[in-house]
């Protein structure tokens, strides 16, 4: 369910200032991880991988996947995995299906009437289209509906609210508009979905509708489908509305395992299911909506590009929606297959991509698992022609993602013990298209990537990803972002939030990951809709799969060198100096909070407002805001210098290792994410174990780094956040001092007596 | 024809590090020039002159006023201006019409239609609307035109521009998308009009439509008329396309009076005329032909707010456009009214509004004007009761301005040496509404217009229309901009560029202006249209009449305190201290472009275009720019620092003055501003002769200061800078040394021996 990438290659790209010297290592250069030797070997197999590699497998397998609609508990999502069982079956693996019974509610009754000023009733369906032969398989289509909504009966004035972020709620207090008791219709963007029932719930309203804006997705981006790839004005975005930031997966079984005899929570109780029914619709149902409403017109940042004047309301549109759902459980089936390695079968290297869908799904997901299926039945084949990788591998194609990645988080959790032994690290794939590398994840892999990178050819340029994706952030970055990405030689990875499978492994139980794709090229308009399609696709996103291909050769090299290599690639020098400056941004966040304060509280004190409002809109006037008090950042500051200092101690003593000390250095690699975690979790949503990376409690799919910290200081919780720096310090310590173990372990350091 | 107000009043600041220490003046201190005495029975005369003000009287001459269309040479503007003639002559000014022959060119032939894909023909019409009453005096509009568009009958593919500005241009080039035979589409905005079919027909086109889009004027923006004040579908936007950053004024008379017997240039050898056809066009009229151009999608910023795609083309929309003029002369006539000043009748100080209109004009001008009348009005009440200006008061209201400023800069060139004689200065209103004081004009009367802007009160917020202004400022503007306004006390003037009366006085004769007006709460989508009228004006932009009120008192106390003053209250600290920083603009300017320049170039040397790009576009690579040679800027900064010493020393002398040397130094002061103009004018048009302020050549309205450098350097002309900035810096040295001269004169310093 990954969103689009509709933003440049750029935005994904967290630009930081190089704190540590780029890797300037030459194409014969050992590998990281490996010796001179093993290196010339793992080269040789990284290209019989590339020259084994196939388009037509990925088209064939495309076509097949994506023919039908295959949400999870569907027949067709039933084929599929058993048709991916049987494939990896037939390559040798040890494949197997796990089954995870969970909440999956899917609609019976939906309603969307205007009843007053006119009446007007939403279609709340998306056409078939003659150029798209998907579309017209209603039968099978799951309708326009956000999974995990309540149901709902209700009717009530209409107040378009924007994106509906905590922030546009400051604007409608300003304005002078209440939502209590009122329907709320929000713009899809400026946060993920689920987000927006949840504030517009925080601040009264009974309901909540979510349109696509053609500003932000539709034909203000460009031509719309069709002619080109963009939404149409029926096409809707189906997805999830759970409180996915407080916890993913199936919303009865928080923390342990939807097996059949699981400890369900009521439903009643389930705190991740929405406290007021919504439902999405698209432009088309929404224009007669946003037309009707009266009041003063909204702020320039809140307009869309529908040919009408934005207006607040509430009213004089009144707006009825009735929701009843099927709360049914169904069954979410993981394909799991294991190649075991040759000589570490304890250690995994588990790479995974979802295979359910929204509807046909031929980008999301398919694009991104037919790549991983490729990457799996080569890695099968070189391992039958005797390289057979030194560690286990596991492929896992994961059901139940679209509605709030409940088959990995199923398979984390019923397997948690395991993987905290075993999992060397979580790579993940999801949608791909045309276009530039994108990559984030566990900043200890960062030189890891970098090196992947940098040896795989763009399929249109010719040049490495690595090299593409630099030129672009060059090309489209600020004079400063471009100088930095020119001094910096290596590439960064964004820092993850949520969004795709792999929020279990990272955030929930400390282990190493990654997320990579290709995209960017190209409009995003069929993104969890019916023209989702093999069509819509091929005309538009990959045509020839080339992307695929790179794809699976980003993968593929992940894998195999996790897999086969000496020592493992995990460096603690980027991971600090990253924590530094994640650092320094909570100071300022705190600085700035502190100066904009005060600049607010000395305008409320002078009635500048009261001066310069313009008297008929009326404004309320801004109410002082509690002052910003000094926060002791030093636990924070001393915490992240001892990470630095004990990541160059341990670059200091690296060498090669005895065969010995090899495999206690790789135990230690392998757990060393873990103590990024707290078992307390974040404050308030425990699931959430890493100190470093979260999706944002108010973003749902936006990262916030040094989380506690961070949201305590936005949430303006002042004492919350200086407890917070100190728990945040005392993990960056666990860390630091397992780093500075490391570098001291006799007999490694060059220098050591 | 000043474009509307439509930003926020902000943005008409030029804000600017306090380098001279702000003015705090207690409220009982003495005014500027004047001595305590005087002061106190100015202050009286002012509370005087706002008790006579009367709301009614505008409204009655505002319905008179714009009753019936008054474009120049139509039977409603001789009626108007025979009108105000009786108005000045009743209150005892010696008042006359004096008539300009002018060249005005009238619609005889307008044809406009799409010829493929489909066959659609423009309207080119504005509807009578039932809630506006003089919508429907057909017989009487003038039909939506741009005067002084050539003759012509063209038909080619269309290509659509964006703005039409040089910057355009750049993008065009880099889609592959040449304009040469085509006909191109502008929107309104980015520039002055006028700019969009010069640049046009420097790439090659052989006509040019310009529209207005919603985004920027229309539906995006608030409700349309008559719901609400932004322009309708139907509503166009008439104007002057004369390319008035040459000289401004009748295009037939270059720098002499277009009086009867004047010699007149051949129409074909005429340099203000366009070069190609061009005709404005409503939204409605541009939507089909927007939705039938193909080619790219064009870059986000180029987008406006109609419910389509926005292609380039070129074709397959191919549209013909055929205009004929009637190319008469029309009489200008300039009502004048005269009170000579009971003490130093030479010395004039002029005050003028226009009285032309587009249609109706009740905004644009006689919003402005019926301000100007009531002030007129009651100083010569004032004058009857005993209190006749020591200076000579002279009231303008010229015609023709909408075509270009032509019976303000044919008045002024008629009687150009008797005003470089005894022009004090010439203060401009025109439109005004509701909302902000805007003040724009030679900096050395900055602190003076400080004064005044404090002395008079908001009519809404009953705030000082200064502190309005600056709360205003310090709500909208960036932490930077609050932090400056905070702590720079007093208003500061914006530079002036052109699109108003002012021009000819300040830039071609370098006479001290000012330019003052309200406005900036409102929508201005009547600008230049049928309903510019007085339903649109008193429902939306001033009801109650009270910021024409406001208008007459700061034009009223300007006026009055510049007539009385003993001594005249220009100070040359704020224009050294302005110009300072102008010219560290211009030296950032330089450094600017050229680390751009080495960006861009570095950019195309590595390739990284060709790698970035998107393969699809096929864009073209961009081709290495010239470099940026150093350019000797110490000139200019000798020249900055001596002017900033030279008014340092010169506020150090001032003291009172013995009568004798009052005189002189009035006369001096009167002379000052000329010192900033060099008889050679601008680079390529020597029209405009003052150094400091010009319309930019490629703006239009938009100012340029130190434009001779500042110029040269936009268009990368590097030894014309050089050259420049020493042509500058002698004329700033010739200022420096006046003010040297009036430093030391002797007796005036309180530390003379």
């Amino acid at each position: 369910m990954r969103a689009r990438r509709i933003v440049s290659a750029g935005a994904a790209l967290c630009l930081a200032a190089a704190a540590f010297p780029p890797v300037s290592r030459g194409a014969g250069a050992p590998l990281l991880g490996f010796s001179p030797e093993s290196s010339e070997a793992q080269r040789s197999l990284e290209s019989r991988f590339d020259g084994s590699l196939s388009a037509d497998n990925l088209r064939a397998w495309h076509r097949r996947l994506a023919a039908r609609p295959h949400p999870v508990g569907s027949p067709y999502g039933r084929e599929n995995a058993e048709f991916l069982l049987g494939l990896f079956r037939s390559w040798g693996y040890d494949a197997r299906i796990e089954q995870f019974d969970v909440l999956f509610p899917t609609p019976r009754t939906r309603v969307l009437e205007m009843t007053a000023p006119t009446r007007f009733k939403a279609s709340l369906a998306e056409p078939k289209l003659a150029e798209d032969a998907t579309s017209g398989q209603s039968a099978e289509q799951l309708p326009v509906y956000h999974a995990y909504s309540i149901d709902g009966d209700v009717e009530g004035e209409l107040v378009y609210v924007n994106y509906g972020v905590p922030a546009d709620y400051e604007v409608l207090e300003r304005y002078g508009v209440d939502v209590k008791g009122k329907i709320v219709l929000a713009r899809y963007g400026g946060s993920w979905r689920g987000i927006k029932p949840k504030v517009a719930a925080e601040h009264g309203a009974v309901g909540c509708l979510i349109y696509s804006d053609p500003r932000d997705d539709g034909y203000f981006q460009g031509d719309v489908y069709p002619k080109g790839p963009w939404r149409m004005a029926q096409g809707a975005q189906r997805g999830s509305v759970a409180d996915m930031p407080l916890f993913p997966g199936d919303p009865l079984t928080p923390g342990v395992a939807a097996t059949k005899d699981a400890r369900r929570l009521d439903r009643k109780d389930a705190p991740t299911l929405t406290r007021i029914p919504v439902m999405p619709i698209s432009y088309a149902d929404a224009q007669p909506l946003l037309a009707a409403l009266g009041g003063k017109v909204v702020p320039e940042a809140w307009r869309g590009a529908l040919p009408l004047t934005y207006h607040f309301g509430p009213g004089p549109a009144r707006v009825h929606l009735k929701l009843e759902f099927d709360w049914k459980l169904a069954p979410a089936l993981d394909v799991i297959a294991v190649m075991k390695g040759s000589e570490r079968p304890d250690e995994w290297v588990i790479r995974g991509n979802h295979h359910d869908a929204w509807v046909n799904g031929a980008q999301d997901p398919v694009s991104g698992a037919v790549a991983v299926l490729e990457e799996a039945r080569v890695v099968a084949e070189l391992a039958k022609a005797g390289a057979r990788p030194r560690r286990t591998i596991v492929y896992a194609l994961w059901d139940a993602e679209e509605p709030g990645l409940l088959g990995s988080t199923e398979w984390a959790e019923a397997h948690a013990e395991e993987l905290r032994r075993k999992a060397v690290a979580y790579v993940n794939s999801d949608s791909n298209a045309r276009g530039f590398l994108s990559a984030g994840g566990s900043m200890t892999l960062e030189p890891f990537l970098d090196e992947v990178a940098q040896a795989v050819v763009d399929p249109q340029t010719r040049a490495s990803v690595k090299d593409r994706l630099r030129a672009r952030q060059q090309i489209t970055g600020s004079p400063e972002e471009a100088k930095e990405v020119r001094e910096q030689g290596t590439l960064r990875l964004a820092a993850l939030g949520s969004g795709s499978d792999y929020t279990p492994f990272l955030q929930h139980l400390g282990i190493a990951s990654l997320d990579i794709g290709f995209g960017g090229e190209d409009g995003g308009g069929s993104y969890h809709s019916i023209f989702d399609s093999v069509d819509h696709y091929t005309r538009f996103l990959d045509p020839t799969f080339e992307y695929g291909l790179a794809l699976a050769k980003v993968g593929g090299r992940v894998v195999l060198r996790l897999a086969n290599a000496e020592v493992l690639p995990f460096d603690p020098v980027p991971i600090a100096d990253r924590t530094a400056r994640f650092a320094q941004e909570v100071q300022k966040l705190a600085d700035d909070l502190r100066a904009q304060t005060e600049e607010h509280n000395r305008k409320v004190r002078e009635g500048l407002f009261a001066i310069a409002d313009d008297p008929r809109l009326a404004l309320a006037a801004p109410k002082p805001r509690d002052p910003v008090p000094f926060v002791n950042f030093a636990p924070l500051q001393n915490a992240v210098a001892r990470m630095q200092r004990s990541a160059a101690e341990y670059s200091k003593s690296q060498t090669t290792l005895p065969p010995a000390a090899r495999d206690a250095r790789n135990a230690a690699l392998i757990a060393l994410e873990r103590k990024l975690t707290r078992a307390e979790g974040l404050p308030g949503r425990p699931w959430f174990t890493h100190q470093v990376y979260a999706p944002g409690f108010y973003t749902g799919y936006g990262v916030k780094t040094l989380p506690a910290v961070r949201e305590a200081l936005e949430q303006r919780q002042w004492e919350q956040a200086a407890r917070q720096v100190e728990a945040v310090a005392q993990t960056l310590d666990a860390f630091s001092a397992e780093v500075e173990r490391l570098a001291g372990q006799p007999g490694e350091s060059p220098a050591a007596p």
